[in-house]
């Protein structure tokens, strides 16, 4: 691999450099070990240690060494930078320079950059009431946690995107690189303009060890590496060593050469009337021992540079004298001294060696991006609502429907550069591709004639790979810009985890005054369990709501518009909010509009109502039918209709749940319904029978303190299905209008024998269903044909 | 990239191939077209087209390529070889393959190899009653459904471990490839022992595109491609063209060269006494248009070699009368009349290009791994047992337990090689560690004098990626070995949908009669959301069980043992088990053993129980204290023993869960308990305290319908946490034992004014421990200290 043969640093530079680098060492040994005596003020004795040492210090010296030369080419360069930090568990190191360059103070003013201050952070690290291990939410500058490894080079193109002056740096732990996600995320360079968007440089740390093990990159030779590397489409250049003076001179000539090749690329880019060629963006391969400067050895073991340094490379500190003077010693070799002054304020020399508040990672905005996140400028939604004249009169698409109000934001919102849609190839066969007419799908690949919609500075993402789709996302929201996930909603699944960090991170902010409200995460699931006509079993789940809703209740809301108005209705709203995690589950196919535009706002501001076209209760039912969800609200009014025809006497009262959350207890959810609504809606003493989208339980489980529940019979998917009809999808799981009429009858307290001959009617019509669609493929014409027209 | 330039095939030979690929290709476009007439013998018309037209062409003829020259191959050498089909939405292709050979009629007698046989299955395909669209479990020798893109190649070198005599070869998509799973899982080539296991044939699909978009694998260049192949470890092949005759001259040459090549690895392997250096496996990219031999342009527009052809290029075909001619010609391009004779039968020159029943691919015992697995050989459980004279008087790791019985699992089972241990560096970490006493971590990179335990033919497989020791687990299983993937519980969760196609594959052989029962999926999640003292927040989620729980009953089965011995027992159970996901959660860290081997085994046995030691309430109580979870269960002893001390008159029952489906009404579930054992246990009519491990709603989702339902309280993990002290995790989240103890307070009636000083002295102690934590960073002494004493 590439070295860079320089030595650009003065001595001068070189110590400053490496005392920055020292005192962030100190510190972060500091946070893992110590409980008093931050500065060493006196000999360290048992009571000086925490009681329970947590933490890893193995990645960090790594870590700190990028920092503090980060900081240089700062300062030299003046220019932005982001840095993202892939193997967040060092979180010491991040600690101890935002302390060191002041933004931490500034973020918690009690943690002051003095001794007592020190002592503080120290204690802190780790400690009940204090800090978390990783770089989470409470770090400023930080936009990854980097708890779950993977996401950092993701992360770090999201940020990048729409911020042309921007340079993001981005740790990438050498275990970390053997995760799914990151091993695709370096393809991201792809899909990076370097006219519009900031460069991203990947820093990837070969340390060499991940838990207890080797990291495979380490041990696949220079060759496959280089190889590797140039195949995702860099040009890497090595920084190797373990002597500090080396290393120093080496990273700083690597990150220059770095720095200059990004300019040239950009300016090349920037200035040139024809698109040059996609460039290969440097990208630097760090290889130094993993905990460096620590103990080389314990109790005989080597440590350093060894998997064993990955934790706590002393453990018995408090009892173990060896240990303690261990400790000691490699807290002084740091020379704190040199490096604070007797009231344990960093020298003046560290001071000045960070950049100034403007320009000092801890600070940037883009790490808080609620300070920059401007609202979005979007269309007149009415304008977009299709004409209902009577319910399910007509049919719509309504994705397609809502595709040409996206289109129009993103015209609206074309100067800001702020909004972007994401897709694992999905958004065409998904019915959103109106969107091309104002934007393009972002491609620096190859490209052929016959290509369409591709340019370099499209605003659709398109990679198969949710991963990336999802990284990429969260590092845009989170530097404060918007954007729309739109997926399958059975692989939407392969994100779960993902959307447990996210979720996790904005429960996080919630209670940090200094970080602002990010744009909300939206998802639109389109091609859902019901319709997955091409391709059946494992394309049918519907548990990504069961999952959301075990996140906290302040960031998750879900919503199932039934028909085009009540999605554009509820898309408009998501699109305006912040902190949240919106799950929106809405179909493509064509199908019946329900609600004219005045209806479907009421309605989506309600998130739950009767629907009075659908019902002849007056005020007094004998049956509640509620559906949420475009299929089975869908079957319910057929099943209505049916009734109707064959029972006219019964009287049926039919809810519509767009807002999910609107189930749960007020107690519960923020958008829950007090009991009394509630107890209105639903009865307390009728039958009801839900018509649910999902797994039936969820239902139960969101409403199982509710008076009426045990009369609550919920139909829904229960894992049963194939490449098969659309009725037939629902006629598996019992959710099909014959089933919901005869559910009806059997719960309705005396129809039971009056409507026998009616029962066994819509018994007899599933069956023929079944004799149907195995002869002709094809659903029964009074199905396929059926409108409503009571 | 380099191309094999050579032309091995005959004229007759390349005749051979070339004819039997045109049968694949007419019997793939048959199925997704043709209702009837399958040999057009008339003229096509409408009436014989399908009304719905599903499936997938793009990929097909790729596949049938691949399928025609592996069968080549097969018969040449004489050797075992299986197809992973990554895009295994082009099901039709392979349906096709095993029909021709004969393996789909052997597995499905009526669809016999005849006209009608034809007929039948092209009806079939993607209609009701039929087969899905996918290469899922009903098609013969797959291991792969291939609808959720990205599991190919793990499954792949899954089904390689542990078989030298195999090749699989495994068909990559060049959008499949852009997945994070598939993306990292070429890096499996570094724990492929030539010595012990079979040889793993990537062959990357470079067809172009994926569903609307080109692949970026396609885009990057020879040059940057060659190199990313390079870098994963692999000698890349070169095979492009859209002629015919020249595809299969260079396919046929480059196979021949890639076997030689294995062959020459193995042997080199096999027959040096020293490990030669990591070889670089051979591997084919196959460059040829998607949709290759379909229609070139429809209504004037591009589709052959276009993203166009991805799904089905002829839509119209009932209707459009241009269409339906274009697709008579299409499929008579294929000259059926030379591959069929008028019985619809193959003609013998392609049945016999077919290898005979005992090598042809679909007929497989490893895709029908049931056929081959061999049921563990395991120690005898109970001598890994640890005493326990008292309930609660010592401690355990009880996944340290566990690993001693593991262990010698290993021994026992050495010399049938149908074993292994899978995690992403946690194996350690979860203080799994005594195997290494009986087998090493498989390691095929560099090695350094400090390394432990790595060996080429270690049987722990350990890769910081959970999708790959997902798929790498999943393939071993579905060739009928065993195994068992121990994971960060949180974490699990990126494997999520990996699972559910798992369970959908299980739920679906389950109604195959051809298909045998398989090992089941075992989890241990080990390192769980309340003891992640190193790591806080984002390593907290115990929602992996309310994900696994929405799946078919009959495949689920979730254990919480809450010691040592119930961990033995209950793994000694699951590794016994066929055809289930057994997710076990258990501690790592010391904790109380509670009960003695026998109760333990009867414990399990039972799935719920009373405990006796901890009762006192002679079969009438006052309120009955439920746990499950080893924290859970720990806190609710210890809220026994302080009620106990302060309300000595109280009479309490405590009921531990280790079997979760327990809960559920036995007709849901097959373990559930029946309305009357439910009502015994926990009372219709006293409060019932359940402290549960995860998510509480899960408690009240499996209990709704229970008659006591109403005074069921639940606690469990409400998504609080923090990197704190293990009791302060509890507090945080209202599950610690004084928390316990005045919920029932609270609920048992006539209490609350009683016991008013008690309940004061509770909360105060809540009070008491914040102070305390926040001072020392380590929990009160009476909550360390304490042990179950009464
Ligand atoms: C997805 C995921 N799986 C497993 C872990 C557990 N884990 C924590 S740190 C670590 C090793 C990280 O190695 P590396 O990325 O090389 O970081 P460094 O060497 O810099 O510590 C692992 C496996 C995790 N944090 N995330
Ligand atoms: C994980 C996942 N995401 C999205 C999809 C939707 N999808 C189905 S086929 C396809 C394109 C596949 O392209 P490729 O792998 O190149 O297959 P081929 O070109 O051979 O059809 C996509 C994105 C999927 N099946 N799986
Ligand atoms: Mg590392
Ligand atoms: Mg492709």
């Amino acid at each position: 691999m590439q070295q860079i043969d320089a030595t650009p640093l003065s001595d001068e530079e070189l110590q400053g450099l490496d005392a920055y680098w020292r005192a962030a060492n100190y510190l972060s040994v500091g946070q893992i070990y110590l409980l008093d005596n931050p500065l060493l003020g006196e000999p360290l004795r048992p009571e000086h240690i925490k009681p329970r040492l947590l933490g890893h210090w193995g990645t960090t010296p790594g870590l700190n060494l990028v920092y503090a030369h980060l900081n240089r080419v700062i300062r030299q360069r003046r220019r932005e930078f982001l840095c993202v930090i892939g193997p967040g568990h060092g979180g010491p190191a991040i600690v101890a320079n935002t302390w060191l360059e002041g933004s931490w103070t500034e973020a918690y003013p009690n943690t002051t950059q003095d001794e007592q201050g020190m002592g503080r952070l120290f204690k802190q690290f780790s400690f009940p009431g204090g800090v978390p291990s990783h770089v989470a939410a409470d770090v400023p500058g930080s936009i990854n946690e980097g708890g779950e490894l993977g996401y950092s080079l993701s992360h770090a193109y999201g940020a990048a995107a729409d911020n042309p002056g921007l340079v993001v740096a981005c740790v990438v732990g050498d275990g970390e690189a053997e995760t799914g996600p990151l091993a695709t995320s370096w393809h991201s360079n792809k899909f990076l303009d370097p006219v519009r968007d900031g460069a991203v440089l990947p820093i990837l740390h070969l340390n060499g060890y991940k838990i207890a093990n080797p990291a495979l990159l380490a041990r696949i030779g220079d060759e496959e590496l280089t190889a590797l590397l140039q195949g995702y489409g860099h040009e890497p250049y090595l920084v190797e060593g373990s002597d500090p003076a080396t290393v120093h001179q080496a990273m700083a000539a690597a990150l220059d050469h770095c720095l200059d090749r990004i300019d040239e690329i950009q300016l090349e880019a920037r200035s040139s009337p024809e698109r040059p060629a996609r460039a290969a963006w440097p990208m630097i391969v760090l290889k130094t021992p993993k905990g460096w400067t620590g103990p080389h050895t314990v109790d005989d073991l080597p440590v350093e540079d060894t998997w064993r340094s990955h934790q706590v490379p002393l453990s018995g500190v408090r009892t173990n004298e060896e240990h303690l003077r261990q400790l000691e010693s490699w807290l002084r070799s740091y020379r704190p001294e040199e490096l604070f002054d007797n009231d344990g304020r960093p020298v003046e020399r560290l001071l000045e060696f960070a950049p100034g508040p403007d320009l000092r990672m801890g600070s940037s905005p883009h790490a808080n991006g609620g300070m920059l996140a401007r609202d979005l400028e979007l269309p007149p939604v009415e304008e977009y609502a299709v004409p209902v004249k009577r319910p399910g009169a007509e049919d719509g698409e309504p994705t397609k429907v809502f595709a040409a109000y996206l289109r129009d934001a993103f015209r609206l919102n074309a100067e800001y550069n702020n909004l972007r849609l994401f897709g694992p190839d999905e958004t065409e066969s998904n019915r959103l591709s109106a969107v091309y007419e104002a934007t393009d799908k972002a491609w620096l690949g190859d490209r052929r004639a016959t290509d369409e919609n591709l340019a370099p500075d499209g605003r659709v993402l398109e990679m198969l790979s949710e991963h990336t789709c999802q990284g990429w996302l969260e590092g845009y929201l989170l530097t404060g810009r918007h954007g729309l996930f739109s997926s399958y909603e059975a692989f939407v699944h392969i994100v779960d985890s993902m959307v447990n960090q996210h979720a996790k991170w904005l429960k996080t902010i919630n209670r940090l005054d200094w970080r602002r409200p990010v744009p909300s995460l939206n998802y639109l699931l389109t091609s859902h369990v019901w319709r997955q006509d091409h391709n059946g079993f494992s394309h049918q789940d519907p548990g990504f709501i069961d999952h959301v809703v075990n996140k906290k209740a302040e960031v998750v809301r879900v919503y199932l518009p039934p028909d085009a108005n009540t999605l554009l209705s509820t898309m408009d709203h998501c699109l305006r909010t912040r902190n949240y995690i919106n799950v929106v589950v809405a179909g493509k196919q064509p199908q019946p509009n329900w609600l004219d535009w005045e209806s479907a706002a009421l309605h989506c501001a309600r998130g739950i109502g009767v629907w009075d076209f659908a019902s002849n209760d007056e005020g007094d039912p004998d049956v509640v039918m509620a559906c949420a969800g475009d299929v089975p609200t869908l079957e319910t009014i057929a099943a209505v209709d049916l009734l109707r025809e064959h029972l006219p006497g019964l009287r049926i009262r039919v809810v519509n749940v767009v807002d999910l959350m609107r189930l749960q207890d007020s107690t519960e959810h923020p958008h829950g319904l007090s009991d009394a609504e509630f107890d209105a809606l639903f009865t307390t003493d009728k039958p009801v029978m839900f018509a649910y989208h999902g797994y039936p339980w969820l239902i139960h489980r969101l409403t199982y303190r509710r008076r009426g529940h045990d009369n609550l019979h919920v139909r829904g998917y229960i894992e049963e299905g194939t490449t098969t009809t659309p009725f037939d999808m629902v006629v598996l799981n019992n959710l099909d209008r014959y089933h919901l009429a005869m559910d009806v009858i059997d719960r309705v307290p005396s129809l039971g024998t009056r409507a026998v001959a009616t029962r066994q009617y819509f018994a007899d019509q599933r069956v023929r269903h079944r004799a149907h669609v195995t002869k002709y493929g094809e659903d029964l014409p009074e199905v396929r044909e059926w409108r409503w027209t009571s």
